[in-house]
C-alpha cells in the first residue's frame, strides 16, 4: 500500500539526521524498552483492521507508562515536527490508528491501570491502555457496569474507544462510549497537560472539551486518564430471535418495537447472507432458509414479558417463526453468532470493507433494499448485520483481495452505500470514526461550513499538525 | 448596577452615528414590529435572573422569526463590531443573559415551532423558542417524554436549556440536556448557517460540535434549531419522603441508595431553613421539626417495592419518619414542594445568590456541614436544597439587597462555598452555567491549560468577540 495522501512532500524521520535526532530525544525521557525501532517490529503497528487503508514505515513505537512520558514525545514532537499517532489494541476499521513513513506510534497500551472504582460516585478512573473486558470485569465485581461494548471488547482499549467514540450491541438501551466519558486528562500536542471535565454527576463548566476529544481519533490531544460514568449492573438479558420473509418485514418489526416504548437492552439484525457466513464459520445451526434474523433482548425485571410483547409485534410485522431463549445460556449462543457476524463475513472471500452507515430507524428498511440493489448492480456478496435498534448498520463488502477488479468494484460499492446513507438522512459513522477510509466522505457530510468549522479547531489544538495528520479530513 | 465589566472602552451603539446604522441596517431585514429600540423597552430585556450581575441599555431588541432573519442580525452585527447577546425566556441564574450598552438583544423566543415529533425514530425537531413544558406536553401525547425539567420548565426555552445545557430534578436517571441533543442548526458569528450533528440515534462523523454549543451560553453561535432525543413516557412516578435528624444522616442515605444500585427517578434534599421557608410560603404543612427532608421516587413499574427498599435504607441511615406517598396526587405535593424552594428561599430577605455547587455524591454530607459553617461565619440565613442523587446543591444564600454589609456577606458567603465545592473534588456549576457570576471562578476551575483552551475555542468560533463578550471568561 503507498503511503497515506495527505502527508505533505518534506523531509520524514524515515531516516538519516532527522531519524537520529528523533531517537536520541526519544531515549532521553523514556525507558529503554520503550522505544522501538527495528523496521521490521515498527511497522507491524503501522496499521489497524481497516482495509484500503495505506500506512508506512514509523521511525519509532513508544510504549511509555507515565503521564511524563507521553508529555515527553509530545514535546519532542512538538520541537521536531514529526507526526504522532496514537494507539490502543489497533482494532479500529476506518485507518484512524494507521501510521506514515517515519512517524511516531504512541501505543499506550502499557498504561494499563485501573486507578480507582467508587459504588457511591458510580465512576472509575482508568488510563487510556485498560482492556474493555479487563474493565467491565473489574466494575462487574463491584456490581456495577461499564455498559459500551464494542465487538472487539475483549481486546480494544479504553483510550481507543474514547478515540473512535466506539458503541456496541447494547448502545440502543445504554447508550455509546461518548455518554460515559465525564473527564479527561490530556496531553496537548506541544506536551502540556489539560483536565477536562469532571468527576461529578453533572458539570457545566466551560465549553465541553471532554466531548470533543472524544471521536476525535488522536488528532486533537493524547488522552492519559479518565473518568468513566458507571451504572449499577442489570439483571441478565433474556434474548428472543424472530425469523423473517423478508428484511423489510423484520425492519417493520424495528419499527413496531421502538414506536410501541419497549427498550431493549439489544435489537440486532443478521441478513441472509449473515446468517450463512456465521453457519459456515462457526456450525451454529442458525435457520439458513431465513431472509433476516432479528434479535431482541430484555434485562428489565420481567424479561419474559418484554419478550412476550415484542415477539407479538415480530409475528404482527411478519415473523414466520419467533423462539424466545429459555435462559442464559441460550441467550449467550445467540449473542455469540451476533458477534460472529463480522469475522464470518470475512472468511467468506477473504477480504471485507466494513460499513458502519447509521439512518433514522424509520429508514432502516429503505436502507437495506438498497444494499441489496448495489450488490447485485456491482456483483458483489454483501452481508448485513445491524445494530437495528439504533439504524446502525454494518454492510460488509467481501472481496477477493487479489482480485483487482473485484477489489475496485467494492470500494465502488461501499461508497454507493454511504452515498445512500446520506440520502435517507443519516450519517457515514454510527461508531467506527472516520479514519482515513471515510474521509472525502466526512466533507460531503459536513457540507463546507461544517467542515472549515472542524477544521479550524483541529487547527487550534494542533497549530503544527504534528497530531495524526491526513486523518478526518 | 455598572456595566459588565470586560466590555473593552470603545464605542458602543448606544448613541449617534453607530446606533443609527445599526438601527437602519437591521430594520432593513427584519419585519417592523421585529426591532425594538424604546430605551425603556431594551433595558427591560437586559437581564436574567441572578443578583449581582451587571447589565446596561440595550441598543435594540430583535425578535426574529426565520433562520434568514437571525442570519441578517448576525451579518449586521458582525459588519458593525456589535455584541449581540441570544436569549430564550431570561430565567437563567448567572446572569449569561444579561446585555451591556449598546448590544443587540436577540430574542428567539418568536422561534417557538415543533416541527416535528417522530415516535419510530424517538426524535423531536424545534426552534429553539419552545417552551420546555409546551415541548413536553406535545411529546406526551405522543407517549414519549423529553426528560430535562428544569424548574423554570413552564416558561424556559429549548434554546435557553441547550445554552446553559439545564438540568432538573428527573437528571439522576435520565440525565441533563446535553444529553437530549442530538444536532443543531447554528447561525455562526458572522451569519452562515452551519449545520451540526445528526439525527440519528448514532453518529461520530467528525468532532461533536454540537456539544460544543451545548452549554456556551450563546458565545459560539445561534441556535436556531435543534434535533432532541426523546424517551418512551415513563410509568408514573411514586415518591417517598424521609426525615432525618441531620443533613449528614440524610446523605448517608443518598449514598446508601445509590451504593446498593438503586435508579430513582428523583432524589431531592431539603434542608431545615428550606423546609421552614417552603412552608411559610405556601403553608404546606411540611414536618418542620426535622433537619433533613429527602424525597426518592421510582417510576418503575412497581414502584411500591423500589420505595420499600429505599425506605429500610433510609430508616438504616437515621430517617426518624419514612412516609411513601400513596397515590401520584400526594407524590405530586411533595413534588411542588421542592418545586417552590428556591422561590420560598427568595421570600426570606428579599434577594438570594443561588450556588450551584455540585460534588461526587459521596461528598455531599461534607458540603453540607461545610455549607452550615459559612453561613454561621458570615451570620447568614443559607437554605440548601439539592439534587442529592446527582451531588449537585443549591445553596441559596438569603440576604436583604438593601442593606450593603449583608449584601457583602452574601457574596462572600457564595463564594466559599465555591470554594469548598471545588475543594471536595467538584465543580462550581452543575446546571446553572458561568454566565458574568461565576466567572472568575471558572478559571480556577479550568486551570491555566484548560482555559487557554476554552478561549482559543471561543477565539475559533467568534474572532471579532460580538458574541456574547464577557461571559464565561
Amino acid at each position: 500500500m503507498s503511503r497515506i495522501e495527505a502527508r505533505p512532500d518534506e523531509e520524514t524521520a524515515r531516516t538519516g539526521d532527522l531519524l537520529d535526532r528523533l531517537l536520541g530525544r526519544l531515549r532521553g525521557g523514556l525507558p529503554a524498552d520503550a522505544v522501538l525501532t527495528d523496521p521490521d517490529v515498527t511497522v507491524s503497528y503501522a496499521r489497524d483492521m481497516a482495509s484500503f487503508c495505506p500506512a508506512g514505515t514509523p521511525a519509532a513505537v513508544v510504549l511509555p507508562r507515565t503521564v511524563e512520558e507521553v508529555q515527553h514525545v509530545m514535546r519532542t514532537a512538538t520541537a521536531l515536527r514529526v507526526p504522532v499517532v496514537p494507539q490502543g489494541a489497533r482494532t479500529g476499521l476506518s485507518g484512524g490508528a494507521n501510521a506514515d513513513d517515519g512517524w511516531i506510534v504512541l501505543s499506550l497500551t502499557r498504561m494499563d491501570r485501573i486507578l480507582e472504582i467508587s459504588p457511591v460516585d458510580r465512576i472509575a478512573v482508568v488510563e487510556p491502555g485498560v482492556v474493555n473486558a479487563a474493565l467491565s470485569r473489574a466494575v462487574d465485581a463491584h456490581g456495577l457496569a461499564y455498559p459500551p461494548d464494542p465487538s472487539s471488547w475483549e481486546t480494544c482499549t479504553i483510550g481507543g474507544n474514547i478515540g473512535t467514540a466506539s458503541g456496541g450491541l447494547c448502545c440502543v438501551k445504554y447508550g455509546v462510549t461518548a455518554e460515559y466519558v465525564l473527564g479527561l486528562d490530556v496531553v496537548l500536542a506541544d506536551g502540556r497537560l489539560m483536565s477536562t471535565g469532571r468527576r461529578t454527576a453533572k458539570g457545566v463548566a466551560g465549553y465541553d472539551l471532554t466531548r470533543l476529544f472524544v471521536g476525535s481519533e488522536g488528532s486533537l490531544g493524547i488522552v492519559v486518564r479518565a473518568v468513566l460514568a458507571l451504572r449499577p449492573k442489570p439483571p441478565e438479558q433474556l434474548v428472543l430471535a424472530a425469523e423473517f420473509a423478508s428484511a423489510r418485514a423484520a425492519c417493520d418489526a424495528v419499527c413496531a418495537i421502538m414506536a410501541g416504548g419497549h427498550v431493549p437492552s439489544l435489537l440486532e439484525l443478521m441478513d441472509r447472507t449473515t446468517v450463512k457466513a456465521v453457519n459456515e464459520l462457526a456450525h451454529m445451526g442458525l435457520p439458513e432458509a431465513t431472509e433476516a434474523l432479528l434479535l431482541a433482548a430484555f434485562d428489565t425485571t420481567d424479561p419474559g414479558a418484554d419478550l412476550a410483547a415484542v415477539g407479538a409485534l415480530c409475528e404482527a410485522a411478519g415473523a414466520t417463526q419467533v423462539v424466545p431463549a429459555d435462559d442464559a445460556a441460550e441467550s449467550e449462543l445467540l449473542l455469540q453468532a451476533r458477534r460472529l457476524s463480522l469475522p464470518a463475513l470475512e472468511a467468506v472471500k477473504g477480504t471485507t470493507m466494513i460499513d458502519d452507515v447509521c439512518v433514522p430507524r424509520s429508514r432502516l428498511g429503505d436502507l437495506l433494499d438498497g444494499v441489496e440493489r448495489i450488490a447485485e448492480k456491482y456483483r458483489l456478496t454483501i452481508g448485513v448485520c445491524a445494530h437495528a435498534g439504533d439504524g446502525n448498520t454494518h454492510p460488509a463488502v467481501c472481496f477477493d483481495a487479489a482480485d483487482a477488479d473485484e477489489s475496485r468494484r467494492a470500494r465502488e460499492s461501499f461508497d454507493e452505500i454511504m452515498a445512500l446513507g446520506l440520502e435517507l438522512g443519516g450519517t457515514i459513522t454510527g461508531e467506527h470514526g472516520v479514519g482515513v477510509l471515510k474521509k472525502e466522505w466526512l466533507a460531503r457530510e459536513l457540507g463546507p461550513v461544517g467542515l472549515e468549522m472542524q477544521r479550524a479547531v483541529k487547527q487550534t489544538f494542533d497549530p503544527l499538525g504534528i497530531l495524526n495528520p491526513g486523518k478526518l479530513f
